[in-house]
């Protein structure tokens, strides 16, 4: 428990602490912070206060304006960075509770902070790893007999993205221009992805959420691995259960629209490769990470079509339209529709949150 | 003319003058310079004397140890730094010529300097742009009636690359370890491709030269563009000439031979698309560009056999040994092999080169 009052169904308890970039109207430095509850621990107020074995000589990672050089120390630092942040936050700790001064300097509302892209990303990833998904797709796409291409059981396919186009939530995604077929224009990618995958389609808005979540924070959900069928590579294998019991949202609000609706609900067990698989063969062929990369699960679709994850699926192509409630319908997004992403893990009265991701389409540019 | 003497055949007359970064044993750090014959002009040691409208108060930018900084303020100052350098460097002009002292601390040997990374690359494109070698490769995967897709005369292809494996010219390239079909296992790329694209196969190594040649030194050897029929959207048509003469070369050298064996000349006017209608495309959709950002051509294979511009291509899939004299032959790199890429536009008695991009394959990893 912390001395800060956590509302219950927060994203943020004291189990959570994830790292965040943020600035404020009387110090648009940005900075690093954890989030608790409603509120911000400014970490570069309390960097003095990290004094174990490997922070001690490296507080000035918690001055930059990034994560990168903390997400560079490596796991052992994170480990320590995560025990000094949950005593100084925990109930029974003096040292930020009954300073009242040092407490009114630490902490800022979330709700007069803006909130930056957490890491300057070097270079951003995205896979295509739950099988329903990649299943809708090819079915769609090719029919039901080559639904799956012959490799994706072997390896979990993926491709390079465009790290430019990562924004952060809240930033407006402006309808993309481009050539698209006139037969059946529902987009870009399918006419340009061949034989080389998408470009436009995947380069003008990827959003995230603001706030990173740790390993060790999620490690209570952790769960069976996928059963997989056939057996991967000898590099692809690994015995130890690294698949997250997370719950998915998508839900859409209309201009024309109240309130939010939910149009999916998925669960991140839903992937058939594990986050290890991804990383090991990323990397299998020589290819280096970096601190700040990004990797994407894509798309997660679960066998239940409330579950399946993009409108695509949800609409089957177009060809059903998503009932919103009240008269309200879509296939495809519209303009002014604003898409917001939430995930968490269920613990034991507690939410291990992610935050939101949320952006509002806009209309493109008109020539 | 420039008070320095200039071989013959040097990529690096005062016409070129492209920029780079090195650094030196007596001076680890990284700064910014310009090739001129077998010198470097160090711009850190004669930054004051860039007194223009606008590098007058912009000469911080030269003490950086990247090119970013330099590049994003455009092309009003790039011409006023190339206008400085070729006068500092002219044989009429005593600024450098007749101060010893100065001259010696501005000019490093190239032979003395490791060059770097001329910029830091934020996002790396890579075109699939000469109609040659896609006709090749579609030839050779899909036969001879579907050898270009239906996209690639309306749009110039293209996919992201992997910014990470950027590396500068003398950088051994490991070979990658990946996933190959056991029946023609030439490559990664076959098997992973479907449906998002080359992933592992393009994310181990892409060699650049350290010299980044200006458009100022190129526009010279400017040509009609290509004639593209069907004519592209409005948005890809431009009636300024923008395609280039540049003589492109190849060659090998394997640790058994004597000396480099050239194995293609082609030449960049090769290409269907221009580098204007290439930047078009990829912005259409809204996509942020950032200075720093690498945009390849793609292989470029002219329609004469010994200007393909990949072994893919010279053998044929495998099929036609390509013979580097000697008794020598390859289909494929093998372990050791050294590729040596050159260009350069031939001038009247001068050439624009671009210096060399070299990289030795050294042995997979062994498990």
């Amino acid at each position: 428990m912390s001395f800060l009052k956590v509302a219950e169904g927060s994203d943020f308890p004291i189990q959570n602490l994830p790292f965040g970039v943020f600035s404020t109207a009387d110090n648009p430095n940005h900075r690093i912070g954890v989030a608790i509850g409603e509120q911000i621990l400014d970490l570069t107020v309390v960097k003095h206060l990290f004094t174990g074995p490997v922070l001690s000589r490296k507080q000035h990672v918690f001055t930059q304006p990034t994560l990168n050089s903390f997400m560079s120390l490596g796991r052992e630092a994170w480990g320590e960075a995560r025990a000094v942040i949950q005593r100084l936050l925990s109930a029974s700790e003096p040292t930020l509770r009954d300073n009242k001064e040092l407490r009114k300097k630490a902490f800022v509302s979330q709700d007069s902070a803006t909130m930056h892209l957490p890491a300057e990303i070097g270079d951003y990833t995205d896979f295509y790893s739950s099988r329903q998904h990649a299943t809708n797709v090819g079915i769609m796409f090719r029919g039901k007999d080559n639904a799956l291409m012959p490799n994706w059981l072997h390896l979990p396919v993926g491709y390079n993205g465009r790290a430019s186009s990562v924004v952060v939530s809240g930033t407006p995604i402006r309808r993309p221009m481009g050539q698209m077929k006139p037969d059946d224009a529902r987009d870009i990618q399918k006419w340009e992805y061949v034989p080389l995958g998408p470009f436009l389609s995947k380069s003008f808005g990827t959003t995230i959420s603001p706030w990173v979540v740790t390993m060790e924070a999620l490690l209570p959900f952790v769960i069976a691995n996928p059963v997989q069928d056939p057996k991967p590579f000898p590099y692809l294998c690994s015995d130890d259960p690294y698949m997250f019991d997370i719950n998915l949202f998508v839900s859409i609000k209309g201009e024309e629209m109240a309130e939010k609706v939910t149009i999916c609900r998925s669960n991140f067990k839903n992937m058939y490769w594990t986050m290890k698989q991804q990383l090991a063969h990323h990397t299998v062929n020589g290819c280096n990470v970096r601190p700040g990369d990004l990797l994407a699960s894509g798309t997660i679709s679960g066998p239940d079509p409330e579950s399946f994850g993009s409108m695509l699926e949800l609409s089957w192509k177009g060809t059903k339209p998503i009932d919103l409630g009240s008269g309200h319908k879509r296939t495809f997004l519209q303009d002014g529709d604003e898409v917001i992403l939430t995930g968490f893990c269920q613990g034991d009265c507690y939410r291990i949150g992610f935050g939101e991701c949320v952006g509002k389409v806009l209309l493109a540019i008109q020539k």
